[in-house]
Parts: structure tokens; C-alpha cells; sequence
């Protein structure tokens, strides 16, 4: 009745300054408790946050226990983009990528000119499939149906429109950030 | 009706290798709504835990937010003694340290004749006044009575012992030192 899913969030960043980037996981069961924490790291605008996110699932302590991934967006650290299919395909485990906006994928595409290979990067994002809106989100997945999504992310919702694990891993994330630079200032 | 406590934790930290410990602040409403979160750091058996967490609730987001302060044991990093009194008088906020045993105040006493100033140490301990049980608890606190404290441990707390916010913070704290040092390896 309660479903566990990780919700996947990156700090934020110094474009100039931060080479890698904080990426936490976060596993809550249903929309109120939270039972686990992980954290690993990215590099900003890289290639590697799908192997970094397969394996925090796969070797994490939670790896039984996780039943969906969910991630805000389809990259992080910049576009250091996910692999959606590839994530669900290595870790079996179905992935939501949930967004607030409608993303504007020309602008994507666009911005990515700026970035080496950027044909890939975009090869990645168009590889996450159609976009569906469901209730106040807009969502990409793999390894389950618009209608299974949709109820996951209604179990897994308290207040807003995102579930409580995307919610947390963001308030995580950031406060984390902010305390990091606050020490290195 | 729900109110807003700060749980404060350290993470684990190798005795040899780590000279600073980071310490979590999770800001939770009532039993269940993650609201924020601060981070900051202080050093292994060092003196400066009273004044970095003074620093984090004056200084943080949520200084209007927190209408009270909880701690795990009155120590972090080791035994860098958090001074409750100076606590609750420099930021006009109630303390409540929580303990799921009764300390064995002999053997505290003993173990810090290994590091500098163990009388200083020790005072400080002192200073944080009786320990009162309290349900399934034991507690000593600054600037709230035993049955205010009661009251608040039991609209913070979801399931087990602790409140959610000092539990959510120990999941942080070690979640992160897990991923750092693996990321370290």
C-alpha cells in the first residue's frame, strides 16, 4: 500500500567553480517517512550520472527495498543527462522523471550547442519518450504505463505536486549547498 | 498545534582521519514535514559545537521558524559538549537533549580525562542539569519545564522513540558520511 521509491535531486552549483556535483537520493515510504539517505557525486555537464545513479541504487543499502526511481528532470549537474532506459533496464527498477513546467525542448536543444556532443545529449533526452501530463506534472518513464505513474506519484504525494521524495531530496540538497559554501567561505 | 523543532546530529567520523565532523540541522513540523535544512561543521573533541549550532539557528533561513532545539546526547564530534544554557539564552529558543539510555555518567567523566581540559569538559555536562525521563526517553533541558518538554516530544514523534526530526537527522548525517567516504575510496 505503500510504495518506497528513491527521489533523485542535485545541489546546486557554481557553473565556474564546481567541477563535481552533490547528487542525493532520498527513499521514502508512501508521502510521510523517510527511511534511508544516499548521496554520490556527479561531474557538472558530464556523462556520468547514469552509471552514478544505477549504481547508488544497485549497491546502495536500499536496493531491495527501492520500487521506483523518481528523478526532477532529465538531467543533473547541468546536462549531465540521465539514461532513463538504461536505468531502468540495468536496475529493473521503473523510472519517473517528473517535471513542474512543460519542458521547452527547443531551448534544450539549443543550450546544448554550447556543450561537447551535444547530438548525444540530445540522443538521451529524446530516448526518455513521449512527455505525459499527469495531474499538475508533466512526466517522461520507463518500465511502467502513464496510469501506473500516475498512481505512484498520487501514494506518494503530500502536499505540492511533487512526491515527498523529490520534495526532501531537493530541501536536502540545497541545504546542504548552502551550508558547504557558507563553511568554505 | 504543530510545532517547529530543529533536530540536530553529527555524522559518523573516523577518530583518526576526520579533524572536522559535519553536523545536520533537519526543521521538522509536527511528526512528519521535512521543512528545511542546515548544515555545518565543528571539530572532533573540539570546543566550538555551542557556538556553530548558536550560529546555525541565529544565522539560518528558519531563525523565526524553530520554536525549539533537540539534540541527541549533549555532545557531538566526540565530546565537543554543547553548552544547553548558553544555547537557550543566546537564542531564546528551548533545548531539550534526548538520550535513549540513561548516561552512565562515571564512565563519561572517565573517558574524558584522555583529552584536554576534562574539568571544563565535564562542567559543561554538568551544567545541562538533571536528567528526567520522559515516556520512553531520558532528557535534560534549558529553558522549558519537564512536562512542556513532554509535551513537545510527543507532537514531534511519528513512531519510535525519538522525535522526526532528530531521527531524520541521524539518517542525513550518516547517509552523507556514507557517501563521502565512499566517493573518498
Amino acid at each position: 500500500m505503500q510504495p518506497r521509491v528513491l527521489g533523485i535531486d542535485d545541489a546546486p552549483f557554481h557553473r565556474d567553480v564546481d567541477k563535481s556535483v552533490p547528487v542525493i537520493g532520498v527513499l521514502y515510504r508512501g508521502n510521510q517517512f523517510l527511511e534511508g539517505l544516499l548521496a554520490t557525486k556527479v561531474r557538472q555537464d558530464g556523462w556520468d550520472a547514469t552509471k552514478k545513479i544505477i549504481a547508488l541504487v544497485k549497491e546502495g543499502r536500499f536496493r531491495t527495498q527501492i520500487e521506483a526511481i523518481l528523478l526532477k528532470g532529465i538531467a543533473v549537474a547541468g546536462f549531465n543527462v540521465v539514461d532513463i532506459q538504461k536505468l531502468y533496464h540495468d536496475t529493473r527498477k521503473p523510472v519517473i522523471v517528473l517535471m513542474r513546467k512543460k519542458p521547452d525542448m527547443e531551448s534544450i536543444q539549443t543550450a546544448m550547442k554550447n556543450l561537447p556532443s551535444p547530438a548525444k545529449r540530445w540522443g538521451l533526452v529524446e530516448n526518455a519518450g513521449e512527455i505525459h501530463r499527469i495531474d499538475r506534472v508533466f512526466c517522461q518513464m520507463a518500465g511502467l504505463t502513464p496510469k501506473e505513474a500516475q498512481k505512484l506519484i498520487r501514494l506518494t504525494t503530500a502536499r505540492g505536486n511533487l512526491p515527498e521524495a523529490l520534495r526532501v531530496a531537493h530541501v536536502v540538497a540545497s541545504g546542504l549547498a548552502r551550508g558547504e559554501s557558507k563553511g568554505r567561505a
